[in-house]
């Protein structure tokens, strides 16, 4: 097939931040392009945004639903392949829903849904529709993360017996969403958010990665979540105790307002033979995340194609409709569990 | 005064490990010096380990309760004006105990007891006494540390929000103890160490390391404790979330299998206005400990000489009696809680 | 000018390691456009190269000379604004001379000649026809070099006294040109790659970020170049001291036989007042690979609407014509002292 | 020989700054005690000096003359066995000079002596007496250097091609001396610290610390010395390219106007199997000296029994007077060179 996927977007305009990420991430292996979108909830601050990124104006659509629909009606090979969401939380899910039903490709920024019940909607629909559908846990895409992987799964480390995933972030230390802060204001606030604050913005990136790397699930926790700054009405703290299935223990915190911290992602893995220790600083960031964005595109190339990739194929190594719901009920299970003053408490998928 | 402090030493004879290190940290700032000691139960042994400190043949103790009997009976600046225990925990009490009823000053290796109840007793005997004792917690030797201190002490972060304080070893990955290793051996062994294994053994480094770098008291916790190697009979593994007097929040983990790690101590906290973070690694560890020491001498000197040092006089920043029983009250609280599966336990001093 | 920057390369076919590079850096900020290409002499490999990029079959040239004339013939808005030159050194010249001849700007892999002579006459073409010329020492793309340059030129350091600057590889530690590995074999050849080998391939990376970032020009040299690997016929390592103009000193070294280092680039630069130090290894080598070609694609940008950037707009922010015959200068010093013992000897421009 | 071995100080009183250095590292492995000084020129302050190290009146002596020729009258066993030298450059010889003739054993600070003259004859007397001569290069005391040497003398690295060696330091960026420090004001000052600046302070122990490292005797060198700081008279910079016997070709700079870099010694070394690196900076600097002395120690102490040491006996591995001559033929070879505008000039030991 002599022709590169092609996607249109939701949300990502002018002032977005993870938007201009996620372009980045699909134009660096030039096996993407980008053919549409709906950048905005305002039709003009979408034609602009779409201008910027050498769009014709027919093609940035003033509403997710105008697009998909809009697009749905497109020949392939003309029409977006997927569509790729990268609005606030509360927003995940109605376009995620609405493309599967059209028969479009998902991808869509985490987490996956506003709470674990949309979550598992989403799964209904890709079960039955067969779609395919990618949750940019981007951090399982870096190749040092999928080289530890590899070395448990190989059990160069013997029986995983304990696991720190640690995720300290400062820039909410203060009550920058007063300010009017945009990234700081729907990420703590309730109704945009969901139910949880720095938990749900990045402790679900340690969650994953903790799966990921050791393969492992969470069984049970118990976590003890603060809201530090006054006024605020989520977590901005988090520490959180794991039982994973089979009998290693582990411990995840996630914090927005540790000071002094930028974005220190960071696992440590111990098993009966040998240990591993990853961090996110030094590397390629958007490299990370571009390998994301390939393999879903591989994977979507496949189908276009008639082709079933094997297992181990690269096209099959992203995170997928399970993952998406396996965060939700991470978030859950934390947030309940700290009501209860840390009462251990099972994941519910 | 125109000499030396004098030290006597229980334990530490020839293949010991912690016993040398004292006597290196005793005699780096030429204001101590060894003058007898009780090195082994083994007379011959004791005689021997002596000899090769060119100690005289006279002053090489069969057993401690001679040493202390005999060096009390000689004048003062002869007879030693200190005592070092250096031995494993369940034989720190009596030494120490029968020091201070004859009138010498006592150091004391970590954690100061079997248990809380012993601990409290010293604490007794110190107020009775007036002499001075020193848990060689030597940590917060380091100058690092104690500028750490000083910049929360002075506000320079703002208020406490977060403590982070990690302890991994992983030299227990296996039964190092059934080889017959000798530091495995006692360190695994209830009837010698104590309630608890990492957590009273290096658990309680990272818990003081916390409470003198924050100058904040832990009020409770919940612990999840693990015995990752079959046939230990005490943890070697435990994650356990703290709760500060104040509201700061915590976690603090300690390991023993943590394999990959050597004696991987450090702390990060987090206050309103800043955050700082040390690790032990890189530094001197000797000039550290040598740092407690001469801190408690300087401290006799001053009572010798009839002085009394300023309230932020050096003389006086080494670890005491209200640290040791914090110590021991914390390895209990830690086995409870673990026992209640993480329930919320107090510290109990 | 609602469209993207449109560029055609010249060698980077199949196999090859930089031209992929090139284009990553293209595509990542989605300003510019790959719209042709003369991937390899071979039509065949040539077109299939093209294929794999998604071309269409009637812009993938079998020659360099077919590519310029056949696209210098398009309209603009069709037509490639630029090429890209990715090719061995010896054929650099030969591109970059007929592009220019045609109207077409140009942007070259480092070294930008094969000596000194050619990259003279280049410049003599850029001045006659006030096209535009950049050279991809890519390393001056990072934000921390610019940073750091920033830093130099605002004077927070002071006027400058000394400056190290490290290229150590260790790829080519044994006669890998032996074994027919491609990168190896044009590396060393003196046809292919000049008159010299580390010096020319990442020595003149060096020289270049020197320049860049303390603001200096070098005005003389010692160099002392040593083939270490036998039966190799140019130079696998180099030292050379530096005396830059108005009195700073400095040491460069290069190799390609420093077993264990992969491409740790770094500088360091000490003022009257302060220092700076910068080191390859943990930042993002396409993104800064990307910034030269954003920046460079600007400046075409700014010249098609009409437009000329202000002085300190970063559209000027690439290496230049300049830099290409202060690099080749550079070359040609080095070799011609080390020929005469490490003699003092000045660059020539 | 159930005693310590003693020595006498020859400067190092109040205000020094190596004296202390020197004590604490003969006090740490608790084998070397100190029986007398000649602290300083001022018998007073000698005096004082000496009862802040709990030394009697009657050993505090006024002048390293009357040190030496009282000491050497008392019987062994009360009498010093050595004497350590810790003095400013030009005090270095006479001392030392003096100790061998009255067959005393010598412990001296770097560099040797005032001038390579001064270094051959103390080699002579060495030679003649058949006494104990040590060179306080204490930087070959760290163990990983010890592993270093050990490494590429087992062959792992096999043969040696390429050295860099550097000794940065910042202290003297600006004209500190004017303003009366100690330490600056002997080290910057022709008359004491003899032909050279940094290049003999801290020159020297980077040139050992390479030859100890490799087995490799430095060849020939050319240099580049620079004085930045105005108005004074001895280099403050040095840049120098080096050849070692059998082609393996290095670079050494030292240098005290490094502003940022505190005390950055450290080496790499490149063979034709393998590369290895060394950093000063988080070490044991304290340790790494005291194991200077415990050698030493040893050494006298195998003579003192009557032993002759295995030829790997670590009691054999300190720095002797050998390095001594090597260290001042360095040190003039680099002046000259640098005179001669960098020509390639050979040590002459």
């Amino acid at each position: 097939m002599n022709r590169k996927i092609r996607y249109g977007m939701v949300g990502g305009g002018r002032g977005a931040f993870i938007g201009a990420v996620h372009r980045i991430a699909a134009a660096m292996d030039q096996q993407i392009e980008l053919v549409c979108g709906a950048f905005s909830s305002d039709p003009k601050r979408s034609q602009a945004s779409g201008a910027d990124l050498f769009l014709p104006p027919e093609r940035c659509y003033g509403t997710f639903e105008d697009m998909i629909k809009s697009e749905a009606r497109l020949r392939e090979g003309e029409r977006m392949d997927f569509i790729a969401i990268v609005t606030p939380n509360h927003l995940h899910f109605r376009p995620a829903q609405l493309a599967l039903e059209q028969g479009i490709h998902v991808l869509s920024d985490k987490p996956a849904t506003f709470n674990l019940s949309q979550a598992r909607k989403l799964r209904e629909l890709v079960r039955k529709t067969g779609l395919l559908y990618c949750l940019t846990h981007n951090y399982t895409g870096y190749p040092l993360v999928k080289e530890a992987r590899d070395l448990v799964r190989a059990g160069k480390l013997g029986k995983i017996r304990k696991v720190i995933v640690e995720y300290p972030q400062g820039w909410l230390a203060t009550r920058l969403e007063a300010t009017g802060q945009k990234q700081a204001s729907w990420r703590t606030d309730p109704k945009r958010s969901g139910a949880a604050g720095s938990i749900g913005d990045i402790g679900t990136h340690a969650e994953n990665l903790a799966e990921y790397v050791t393969g492992l699930q969470i069984e049970e926790l118990a976590a003890d979540l603060t809201t530090f700054v006054k006024g605020r009405k989520l977590d901005d703290d988090g520490n959180v105790l794991l039982r994973f299935q089979g009998g290693a223990k582990g411990v995840l915190h996630a914090s927005q307002i540790s000071v002094g911290e930028e974005n220190n992602l960071n696992i440590r893995v111990y098993g009966e033979k040998g240990g591993l220790e990853w961090h996110q600083k030094p590397e390629g960031y958007l490299e990370a995340f571009a390998n994301i964005y390939k393999n879903f595109a591989n994977h979507i190339r496949a189908r276009l194609e008639g082709r079933r990739p094997a297992k181990d194929d690269p096209a099959l190594d992203y995170p997928k409709i399970e993952d998406a719901v396996r965060g939700m009920a991470f978030i859950e299970a934390v947030v309940k569990s700290s009501r209860k003053n840390a009462a251990w408490t099972k994941l519910e998928v």
